[in-house]
């Protein structure tokens, strides 16, 4: 029987309201599989994607878990080794949730443990990276890294990958309602205007420094005061319907702040508890059915495990 | 006997490279000090200013320990009590070094000491700050905070006045070199451009982030890696003769890193141990003398103590 091993890979929320291209980290659910065969053809192949209503091309050049493979096996020389990927789409892309970093992560943990695990969790993160960057053409791991890593991660340089472990509160609970609209990230990005004001910038470091020292020192009311995106957020919530009424809903029900994930449309709301965040969840779920849009909701702690094999 | 009180107001940077008008730390000297005596005369005045080449206005409208101080006896409703004020400035204005930070803190410790201590030293923060804005004309705490408080402070919000404490390592020590010429903070703000790039914020923010977590983690080598002003430093950095050659000495002696102080012309730096920070601070001041710069360096922990009373 041939050798095979079946990674999921999570969601993840980036951006995290001020920390643009900078913070992400990782929910329960959903996620992407993939599996990783021997096979006797050499050379990588996609043989099988499922769940993404024929959207997403086969070709390796072209699929973000192609491409993320590709690189490791490059890198490993392993491009005359005989590999096949299925590839299981378990959540929707355009959806803000970091789909397609999802399945670059778990592209390159399933082709790694095939080859006997020749790179450790950590080296795995540019090839990753590369396969995200297919996906929406920027290079940065803010959706990668979680998925990936598990935890809250703070990416200070895309460029060097120099990434750092966020620590997270004991209580954090993270919502998330992903409406069924589309947006896709390079729209999403298109529309972000290429300079802020000085004011701006300060105002929205000062908010990110202190989310993190509150992160850190597990202090809520730290964690409400600046978790605001004064630059991005007011450029992108045009894009999303209901996105104040979405918004008001979470912070009258408790959230520590509400903002978009990643690119949108999907939302999302830290609680210092999960009996907040499940009445928020609700409200804001039944608000879009009642302007007929469908939406799912997660309610998750911060997920430390990020992609793992089955 | 009239009843008198004598306080000292310590100097700080503010900015700290990468948290422009958000983070400031206090130094143990050099730094200002003022006495306030009761006296006969109903109301406030500014009767001696020594150590400031008779620069400095004993109009208390004018002043910024007369500001500072005459804010603070409004709030408290004693306007008609005698308060006579000397200030001793045992530091240079326009040094970047929160000279009149210093004389606002000073200035309204001792009154409120005079006074009885009605005010706790946290709420008498905005008093000072509204001395400093008098002296520059903007309203932020970046330096008083420190030199009120001690410690390292980051500032959330200059208008609401909120603020943290940002927890210093072990071993963290200060160099300061002030070379003896003159910028005025108001002029070295209005060189400032007031927008910034979508990627200068990202990078500075980022940078910023790991910075506090860094300081939070006692993490040298994450301060080492986010120590940096891609901001305002380019901007400001033309305005001091040499800055390069000193920033590029500090580094070559060990520096965690190394920026203006402030608006500058001071330039501070951060090491890990006093025996490098030595090292740089004689081979700067060499430099400066070399160039017939006059200069003075100042070498501290964080000071943790801000104001006091002797």
């Amino acid at each position: 029987m041939r050798k095979g091993v079946r990674v999921f890979a999570p969601a993840s929320v980036a951006n995290v309201a001020c920390g643009f291209d900078l913070l992400g980290f990782a929910i329960d659910g959903p996620g992407d599989e993939i599996i990783a065969r021997e096979s006797e053809q050499p050379g990588l192949v996609i043989s099988r994607i499922s769940g993404d209503n024929g959207c997403l091309p086969k070709e390796i050049g072209k699929n973000t878990a192609g491409v993320a493979a590709s690189a490791l096996v490059h890198h490993l020389g392993q491009e005359e080794t005989g590999i096949e990927l299925e590839i299981i789409k378990k959540m929707p892309f355009g959806s803000g949730l970091g789909s397609s970093a999802a399945s670059a992560a778990a592209a390159v943990v399933a082709v790694n443990e095939l080859l006997g695990r020749p790179l450790s969790r950590q080296e795995l993160l540019p090839f990753a990276v590369t396969g995200e960057q297919a996906a929406d053409g920027a290079y940065h791991a803010d959706n990668v890294a979680p998925a990936l890593l598990g935890g809250m991660i703070l990416i200070r340089d895309n460029l060097l990958l120099d990434w750092y472990r966020v620590p997270i509160p004991r209580g954090l609970i993270a919502l998330v309602v992903h409406p069924e609209i589309t947006i896709l990230t390079k729209d999403a990005r298109e529309i972000i205007r290429d300079t802020v004001s000085l004011q701006q910038h300060t105002e929205q470091s000062g908010n990110l420094a202190t989310l993190i020292l509150g992160l850190a020192q597990s202090n809520f009311e730290m964690i409400r005061k600046s978790l605001k995106d004064v630059i991005i957020e007011p450029q992108r919530a045009r894009l999303i319907p209901y996105f104040e009424e979405m918004q008001q809903l979470a912070i009258s029900t408790g959230a520590l702040g509400c903002s978009i994930s990643g690119a949108g449309p999907s939302i999302f709301a830290l609680y210092s508890n999960s009996v907040q965040a499940e009445s928020g969840g609700k409200q804001i779920t039944q608000l879009l059915e009642n302007q007929a849009i469908e939406s799912q909701m997660f309610i998750s702690a911060i997920n430390l495990k990020g992609t793992f094999v089955y």
